[in-house]
């Protein structure tokens, strides 16, 4: 298997299971941070002994049987353009592409489990699933988790928990999200309102590449900022709630908009539909506000021959790698913007 | 006849004569300002002597014969919306609504013709002619100048010429002014510099309604500023003259345009067309630049399908007044901007 094959379909995450508010939770995800005894961790290591955690690591994933039959890719080998397509996949981070020596990342099949060797952490195991599915995320990468525990030596103090290079991360290593669309508490003005509301629980709100990016497409990351103190079922519940509260407060919102508004949400669905099946220049940022347009349009019912499926493989392939992956050719940023245009026209060509 | 039956059909001024630069040229304009002896100016003019105007002037056009076929609307009798429809037809002037007391106009048939009667003058002719046609517009405006100055008394100085109401108008009394379309100038940031080349010649620059309103759809008005020291002939072919140098800066604007942004200007286009055929809710400025952006694109063969004579009549029929006529309804801004899109898109229903 080499990282074109991927582009043929959409990870797990993006398959648009039928769950709790699966028109607002688009995907949920649960991430592990483990390191090795016998190795300095991340910021002191040295090339050799990234390699053989890297070995270690690879071994101990290998023996964990059935079910979770990894591909392993390691960095070095992989081209820019391949990089990049791992990092729209959601299946590895900057971090893991900017570090340097021997680092990589295996996941399996459906893209639902991965695992980074040698980012911030030795390790960092990741459930990512489509839909509102944080108890089956944590229920997957609990067993990966336990099965390498019973292999590897992890770094754990009985007090404090699971060591990790980050002092943010010490204790369980987990960070549970969930990728939010919330195009309807925008459009009112009242999605500052709706994170003010959440504040108290120690919550971080992100853009969609994580931190430090913006929402894009009104699409919001929110996860748990402590990871101390709570149990990791603990830490799911209190963020399940909150999750909750907010597809509640953004279900109101479209109903406020159906009911007040019902021009201007129109109009929007449909303009976003227009320019998408026409333009012949499309800007990335622009791509996928015009992309929330039809998402919010589909849930509502005024674009009904859309699929939740059709626009994820459309919102996924007008990134810049998988985009060029298509065209087979690497594209200057101006390119880029005509053959997204051509690509996302193509496939509106019928709808 | 009354105003509702205008609303059929546009003015002879939007019927897209063949006529040289007439994808740029967009319509013709001669207008003479006259006044009568024996009666106070506009400013200080008595009710009685507004009727007394009114009446001698109704009753030389009346007498100036055949295929002079005048219909005279007294504005005292005309609803808001009415007003509104001759001001969109480019027959009245916001002057004239505003002004009080007996005032009026009369125009022939096809609307090319028209006099409007205790304006800011005792009268204004006006000949108003789709394409570059001054020289047409000026041929019929002088004779029926010359036929209404055999029967009316015009204040007239042998030194000074004919006298008006405003100082700048004394002399010929004449305005000449041309509505050209130009987009490219526009899109290549060089309308600036363009109309910096004309500027000694003293000309006014202006908006699509006249004195003090913005270029909306990238349509300006250029007319003459001079009315004294140089004959009608004089001013009409120096007006011609610049307009033609606009527009060849225009066209090789356009010809840039596709040789070196070729994507960027389909792009325009495309998403113009998009948006007028899906918008729900459309605002006047914004129609008028999206209908600039279909002239620009039937004008460059990017959209075969559209007729200047289609647009114009969009065009027209998309303004407030027009628009609840079609309806028959008065509607409130916010209500007019869903039905102009519901209008617009009935109108690209099958383009």
């Amino acid at each position: 298997m080499n990282i074109s094959d991927l582009t043929g379909s959409c990870g797990q995450w993006l398959s648009c299971p039928n769950t709790d508010y699966s028109n607002i939770v688009i995907s949920s995800r649960i991430r592990l941070a483990r390191n090795l005894n016998n190795f300095n961790f991340m910021p002191k290591i040295s090339d050799e002994d990234k390699i053989n955690v890297a070995e270690e690591v690879a071994s101990a994933l290998n023996s964990t049987g059935k079910g979770n039959e990894f591909q392993f890719f390691d960095l070095e080998n992989l081209s820019k353009r391949e990089r990049s397509i791992l990092m729209e996949r959601h299946l590895i981070s900057r971090e893991l592409i900017e570090n340097t020596g021997r680092r990589g990342v295996a996941f399996n099949d459906d893209e639902s489990l991965s695992v980074m060797i040698n980012e911030e952490d030795h390790i960092r195991l990741q459930s990512l699933r489509g839909g509102f599915s944080l108890q089956q995320a944590y229920e997957t990468i609990d067993k990966l988790d336990d099965q390498l525990a019973g292999i590897l030596d992890y770094a754990y103090d009985p007090e404090l928990g699971y060591l990790t290079s980050c002092p943010t991360n010490v204790g369980t290593g987990i960070r549970v999200s969930v990728m939010m669309h919330l195009p309807a508490l925008v459009m009112t003005r009242s999605i500052e309102k709706a994170f003010r509301a959440i504040h108290d629980l120690r919550l971080a709100v992100r853009g969609f590449y994580g931190e430090g990016t913006e929402a894009l497409g009104e699409i919001y990351q929110i996860s748990n900022q402590i990871t101390l103190g709570r149990s990791e079922q603990e830490l799911i519940d209190d963020l399940k709630a909150v999750i909750e509260e907010l597809a509640v407060y953004e279900t109101r919102a479209r109903e406020k908009l159906i009911t007040n508004d019902r021009f201007r949400l129109e109009d929007r669905v449909w303009r976003s539909y227009a320019t998408l099946k026409n333009a012949r220049v499309l800007f990335p940022d622009e791509a996928m506000q015009l992309l929330s347009g039809i998402r919010l349009g589909m849930d509502m019912k005024i674009l009904p021959s859309i699929t939740p499926e059709m626009l994820n493989k459309i919102f996924l392939f007008s990134q810049p790698a998988h985009l060029q992956q298509i065209i087979k050719e690497d594209l200057k940023p101006k390119e880029r913007d005509i053959a997204r245009a051509n690509y996302v026209r193509e496939q509106f060509k019928d709808i």
